[in-house]
């Protein structure tokens, strides 16, 4: 095929996406890492995008940083144990990124690319970290502040504030039991706010994340948001981690401050699920289907569109219940990876 | 252009768009006539189709009958003024196709083609019928139901259910004050009912109500369900109105058996608001809005693409939204079609 | 206690309380038969009356027939597990119910005392039926409509409604598969109904059921409907079950027709859950528990009583979740009696 | 009569209940003032309790300050225009209210009595401050937080989420449209929150505030809350307005920490309607108005009750309703406070 898909610039909030718009899929763009894997037996398609320095940041319109993405068509059907599956599994990736934040704290060092390699191979077998040592977490009386971003009115952005919404939260605790129940008892202080949109708020998110976090003083903040995704194949299929936060311009409502480590003053992880895509990805994706038209697609086709077509996002009818089934896997995922498997709350 | 339009079987639920994908937009089909108009000053253009014949519903693949299309692009909009504006011109051309059934079926006759041209004329100044003749509507002690067809849980095919779920309802007052007393107090004897979707219920919409019709003997049918579309223009901007019912394989829910005058044995007028489009179609209206490309499209390229995309339907993002201010559109003007301007329930 | 209890009439929806109010707890009432037992280590009080006569169905204001009580403080809780051993119960005693009348229709007998009789002694081990015959339900190919009573939109009548629209509904497979497919399937050929209430749809429940019975010919109805119970404790804590149907004056929405055998033609077991009680049941829950004031209830105070205290029903502040819950457990049972235990649909 | 009203300890967040509460209604309680007007041919009754000094807040239980009552049935009904009127006579009390506080802190002054007398009498004729100085309502360019306290899942408690989740804020269109263009074009920079309540988010509404306020600096917050009262006939037909905020055990939910100006740096005001009534509070109003029993209320019996009769909160079955409808009138009645008639957002 000769059609030049770098000058495609259909928005993806997606890293992957990203990554597959270069030419030769397999190719090796400098300054950035891709691995691809997946556990034997697992429904989950995994990958990891690593972004390891400016030049991959300029090639790829992201920031340094990893980029993990959990796949699974499984993710929008019925099955029950599917689900139970992908939890699992996003709940292992999601206790690896902040473990790995954690010991850098820690350490006060910042993260080498030499450090990203030593995460490229599950250092543990699927399950054993979450399983075996029941007895520790590694959260017991740490400070975790999760966000649900998004309009819960509008379905398809609603899935941030349906997940934090259902969170068994714990940092009340203390205050009600004493300071250091929750280290006691084995839990992490987790708490968790639905902020709202400017539309509603007449404030910025980050206005809002700011003041509280500076009152309850988190040492770590997990925003779960809806992305916009290039393809319809990934509409509610495919769950985005990275530990580079939220970044202008990102998310359904299109967010126009950030979420980072540089504006909260605490590390920031991203968890995003696609739930809308742009009428020209549809339009893209046609065409790219179909190669007998022998079509070259015409470089900023685009903006060419009527405004109308051109910022058209569309979503799926069963929208609702695709959101419904995605937030209580992440709550589910956000659950196993921070609790102990026997905590009754 | 030398685009064969007609090779296109991209579904539309709207007769106005089955009759524009017609080579030469101002044509002559035998046995279609096509009418367009607008009130001075308003912002709701009209058009009906009528479809006079066999040729005819061989040709546009829907039944002999009319098809009333109200357009206005402040149906999706914010403004209460254009909204009432709507309402209004809705409840005029609604209470025109009952009152001119009512007619028929006083003297028990068909409907010919002549019929039909008598009323291609509004033959009253609008508005005058619903205001000045205050003290009779036509309706008074008339049996009359209101079908919400769609799944109330699946937001763009909600908007059935949504508009009959908040009519005044009156059939009953004559069970508690009386037979008569609506007849009297000049009201309709209007009943609603959502039947559901055959996945929630296990029964056809037709069954269900075929048995309600037997039992409660309505002397007419108004069913309001949510289309499918060709063109994203038309989502949530468009009323069809149609004294033909509902047929198999319309609707978003697809539906399977019809609900029509020899299905349920009364005569059944439909109301309908298209609120989804097929991935295809935006491929299409992309295509022709981009004549720089100088592709023709190929005669059944939607065949060739994978089923994902080609049973893809999409709707916006803002759905909820639109669902909730069209179903007051469609309340509003059902009320004023069939009630005196001020009658308090 | 001197208290002339009969003379209240506090009004309840359940043959246990009504039961309960005559003096002398243990006492004898001709015509009713009154047994309570409970499962070793279950959390589920069971207790059984039976109005066998027309002298009892005076002294109880209720019709002939058998009412089972399932009571669980459990019901109402978080705990999940218990959930699950109160939908088993559930399921258990619905099987046998339903199981009873299709016995008797073969045989085409008239319910006797002696009959009833045979019922009082469970004579299978709990869960036995329903986990060893896997192979065989009793219900494979029997035509079963379950009704949702209730507003959907006033939550604590909103438990009808809102379980039936959660069934796993069958009844449809015949119409796409064949005739006889669910038969062969060991499945049960299910539908579900929300007929609404009579202020949105301006139609009797009973007048849209036996139009839908008369149509879609189930060969047994299973209501589902909140209703009126005279203590607080009951209050989503007790689920009754009972052969009678539905009587006109019951239900949190006071239903003016009954749906019982003689309404629509098929036998009609009803399944309730209490969700509000009466003001004037509290002021009587309280002055009983309040020995140390020595008052004696006058007799008929309520009359007394403005009508706004005398008429008004209340419901606790957590309806919402309570409603939530137990739709879930009264699905979740409905489908346990129903469907063999591996059954995916 | 004879009883001693003033041992009842049953909970009221109402000041006129509390001072309803004292022997001799029309008796006089040192340093608390009681107003009560009505304007001629309105359906609102209003009253102002005033608590002057530390006497009078010992005898209320309640902080120094002012409390204003609106009264009208009308709240729970179906009438718009007098929810229309109730909405304008709201926005009058809270807009003078506000201004008074706004005049106070340009002179720096603490509350006198003197000062309280001054507003004793409403110096505007009804409507003509909202009316005629159409060109400046004097919240130009003022920065208002508006909070809706409670749990948006829990339907009594859900006043404060819906009141606050549908106010046109304006905070934003500053940053969009440059600083200054709020008070240009006449508007408040109006912002609104939604925090949750602490089993969510497990953090105290208090400490969300702080953060928020600390770093969006309102010049005052507005917050809106549900609250509980002693007699039912106040449910859903009282609004409350005060300048003391927020206090610690008041609310449907119990707020543990209060929300005042002491908190928060920044003057708060509450506006508060009753959804939530004690059981025993039910029981009192049965007894007292019953006099025909001669019953004397033994002082302390709500103690002697079991716990769940005692700690029962009880609301009517169509609360949701009550909730809707009192959501909208306090949602228009904040933008007739604040912002000028004609404004289109």
């Amino acid at each position: 095929m000769a059609r030049k898909e770098n000058n495609f610039e259909i928005r993806t909030d997606l890293a992957v996406e990203q990554r597959e718009s270069f030419p030769g899929d397999g190719g090796e763009i400098a300054g950035v890492a891709l691995r691809e894997w997946r556990e034997s037996g697992s429904a989950v398609k995994m990958s990891e995008v690593q972004i390891l320095d400016e030049h991959g940041a300029r090639a790829m319109g992201k920031p340094k940083g990893i980029y993990l993405t959990l796949e699974a068509d499984g993710m929008a059907g019925n099955d029950e144990e599917e689900a139970e599956e992908i939890a699992e599994e996003f709940a292992l990736q999601l206790r690896r990124l902040l473990l790995r934040e954690q010991k850098k704290i820690k350490r006060g060092a910042q993260i080498t690319p030499k450090e990203l390699e030593g995460f490229k191979e599950p250092q543990e077998p699927k399950g054993e970290k979450v399983k075996n040592k029941a007895d520790r977490t590694g959260f017991a009386g740490r400070r975790i502040l999760v966000v649900g971003l998004g309009n819960a009115f509008v379905t398809p952005d609603a899935l941030g504030p349906r997940t934090a919404g259902n969170l068994k939260v714990t940092r009340h605790l203390d205050g009600q039991f004493g300071a250091g129940f929750c280290q006691e008892k084995n839990l992490p202080l987790l708490s968790a706010i639905v902020p709202g949109v400017m539309a509603q708020t007449g404030m910025e998110s980050a206005e809002i994340l700011k003041g509280i976090v500076r009152e309850t003083k988190p040492e770590m903040v997990v925003v779960i948001d809806a992305l916009a995704a290039r393809s319809v194949r990934r509409l509610g299929t495919t769950i985005q981690l990275t530990d580079t936060g939220i970044h202008p311009g990102s998310g359904v409502g299109n967010h126009r401050h950030g979420l980072t480590r540089e504006s909260l003053g605490v590390p920031v992880f991203a968890v995003g699920v696609p739930t809308v895509v742009g009428a020209t990805s549809i339009v893209h994706d046609t065409i790219s289907s179909l190669e007998a038209w022998e079509i070259e697609e015409k470089p900023g086709w685009e903006e060419k569109l009527e405004p109308e077509l051109r910022n058209l996002y569309v979503t799926p009818p069963d929208i609702d219940e695709r959101i419904q089934r995605i937030s209580r896997i992440l709550c589910d995922g956000i659950h196993q990876a921070l609790f102990e498997p026997e905590t009754c709350l």
